[in-house]
């Protein structure tokens, strides 16, 4: 035992897997150096005497996890929602991403993101920024002061954007990505990067050759899109058509997931039975961002298929394509079109259960940090305190619940404490 | 000019029709005795000096109407989302409905409920109670207070409920409904009676009967369900075999629209051909209910085709079927669940657009309370103040975008000030 031990009191909600939510009240939850301790009913004599923090009647949950955000997109969340993908890239994103040559602009519009992503329950995000060097540079140092957990990723893209947002050369874009690299290197605890080719679209081939080399270089991570809406797909496959599906044009690079390489696709919404394969295969964690995917009108994915088949899932705000931040909304979010898709699309594919999408946005997602997204032990300390005080009700209910009601119902008032990798953020 | 003459400045929005949104910036909105008297760029000289409420760089709007909603179930909303429409009724509606006997139960729940009411963006709203008259009136005493403008149903079911929640005969709950009719006549300004026959599964003929008497003769707008869950109607086809469709189940007594029965039908997700026929025919208010269709996997109304055919339409929050109390989000579920519907039914059948949905919120559901719902002369002065100041941009947005944004990223913080027919409620 350190220094740096303590413990929040509380009932304590995390999933015990995709099915069941352990809820533990009136218990104690542990903290050592960073690292949870384990869970408590009576708190054991070796940590009497540790700093505690009593939130009385509140929830403490696992520190969400957003999988799939674009940083520069957020100060237009919930404006122009009457595109489909490409014309919404085209007539809203790609002008506003534009801007953030300007570093001023840039501070301006990232400091109310990190803002808001300090507030929200969120403790780890996986971001898109946009292809500017600096801009990028400075969101990092942004997000490193607020004690969140992130990968940012400079976005390459070098055709297919406009003449204010697009890197002139696949050689321009690659330069410009190891420019940044070395520019950071060794620069943050918090805050880590990842390769981020836009989608397949924006990328050269020759690009793609690049940047599978800088990844295998510096050990990167990678994040991108796949098969999000239909137009894009025929996109895709003109672009490439020597692929057989759309994930084979980042599997070419050696994009794709595997061991060397952790991947995040956002969306996959009309993956192929190939695709899918593949990326259990490859182990490619799937962004399922439900909101953005009703607001450009690209679909449901199919995440009961996806859990089914052992994927990796988490859940993403895909702000701006989303309007809220909140994976707390994501989860009800996705519990919502997963019915719509039961109803509409698949009986055979029941409904999310809040088990589930839980499940997701905290253990699900957070396995793509490490060990993150839980309270057993060994966990890196990640935890949200929910105070549902303001939301009162006559009648008794469970502590399941309460969970489920908070979930629904709570906005940044109801998250009154938060703590990324032990540290205390609120 | 009387001395209940006043005016707001701030930019101003209201619907043209469907398609357009009248905005008016740095613009005078004149009240006179409750009536709007016009807006006008520069304050005409016969108003000089009258009290006026700067809202400074605020969006004013129409007050919306919530077309559908159950109080009774408010303080539960956000639970039990894990079921479809007869077994949810069963499992968690029945129940706590039945509590509403215990009038301490209910003032402390209806309490709850109204005070979130008066803080949200609705002035208008037709409400479910339940069965019991002491609770009704409790919850129209309760309203009243608030400045709100309502219509509150004591709820009529004498088969298919269970032994907690159900009337002991037709003629028990005839005989209730008149005694409420007589206790509350004359005694609100705000809160009116509105006929309230659960849904065809919880009513026999012979209530029915009873019920068209009791509306004729009280001269009762009429509110129900309709069409919502494709279980519900294939029982309605069984209890009703002399119907060819479920609208006509209320139609043959006399319940179903026409010019001396207004009439507000929840749901109609699933009508038929002749039964759209029919609602046009009688001018019956279909209230569309997103977000409940959505969490009892009910399904997707198909509101562009009721918006061609002229229906008149509104929007409901559906509590607790739905989650929010707010209008605004209705609105934006209204949007998204369009575009699925677009993505995955017909693709003929285009996404809602804000403007649409803005109009529904407003002028559509707001008519049925007589002139509501718009800022044009005459009309009766329900205006909300949004506040966007608290969701910061680097941008500049367009008046039309800030609304946009406000619709889909407001919560009660945004709501500054509230009148209802000219009663200033905050």
């Amino acid at each position: 035992m350190t220094h740096n031990t303590f413990a929040l009191k509380g009932t304590i909600c995390f999933s015990a897997d995709a099915q069941r939510i352990n809820i533990h009240e009136n218990s104690w939850l542990v903290c050592e150096d960073g690292i949870c301790a384990g869970v408590f009913s009576e708190l054991p004599k070796k940590y009497s005497g540790i700093p505690c923090r009593d939130t009385g009647d509140c929830l403490i949950i696992p520190g969400l996890t957003d999988l799939h955000l674009h940083a520069p997109q957020y100060t237009y969340r919930g404006t122009g929602m009457d595109l489909e993908l490409l014309d919404w890239l085209n007539t809203y994103t790609f002008p506003e991403e534009s801007k953030y040559r300007d570093l001023t602009y840039a501070r301006e519009a990232y400091s109310i993101f990190m803002n808001d992503l300090k507030k929200s329950a969120t403790t780890r995000a996986s971001v898109f920024a946009t292809i500017h060097v600096e801009a990028t540079e400075l969101l990092m140092d942004l997000l490193e002061e607020t004690g969140l957990k992130t990968y940012v990723g400079k976005v390459n893209m070098d055709r297919n954007g406009s003449s204010a947002l697009q890197e002139t050369s696949a050689g321009a874009s690659a330069g410009d990505t190891r420019r940044w690299l070395e520019e950071i290197r060794g620069k943050y605890r918090n805050t880590k990067p990842i390769l981020t080719p836009r989608f397949t679209p924006s990328c050269t081939d020759e690009l793609m050759t690049e940047l599978s080399r800088i990844q295998k270089e510096y050990r990167l991570p990678v994040q991108s899109h796949l098969s999000e809406n239909p137009g894009e797909i025929a996109w895709v496959q003109e672009l490439c058509p020597n692929t057989r599906f759309y994930g084979e044009a980042y599997d070419q690079f050696g994009l794709f997931g595997g061991k060397s390489c952790p991947t995040i696709m956002a969306h996959c919404v009309y993956s192929t039975e190939e695709e899918i394969a593949l990326m259990k295969t490859r182990g490619v964690y799937i962004a399922h961002c439900p909101q953005s995917n009703t607001n450009i009108a690209s679909g449901i994915a199919p995440v009961r298929r996806y859990l089914e088949e052992g994927l990796h899932m988490g859940l993403g705000s895909d702000i701006a394509g989303g309007s809220s931040l909140s994976i707390l909304r994501a989860m009800t979010d996705a519990v919502q079109v997963s019915k719509l898709r039961w109803r509409l699309v698949d009986d055979t594919c029941k409904p999310l259960s809040l088990e589930e999408v839980f499940y997701m946005a905290t253990l699900g997602g957070g396995s793509f940090f490490g060990k993150v997204g839980s309270f057993e032990k060994d966990y890196e300390f990640d935890a949200v305190i929910l105070d549902d005080q303001n939301l009162p009700h006559p009648q008794k209910i469970s502590s399941r619940d309460r969970l489920e009601r908070l979930i629904y119902l709570a906005d940044d008032r109801n998250i009154v404490g938060k703590y990324a990798a032990g540290r205390k953020l609120f």
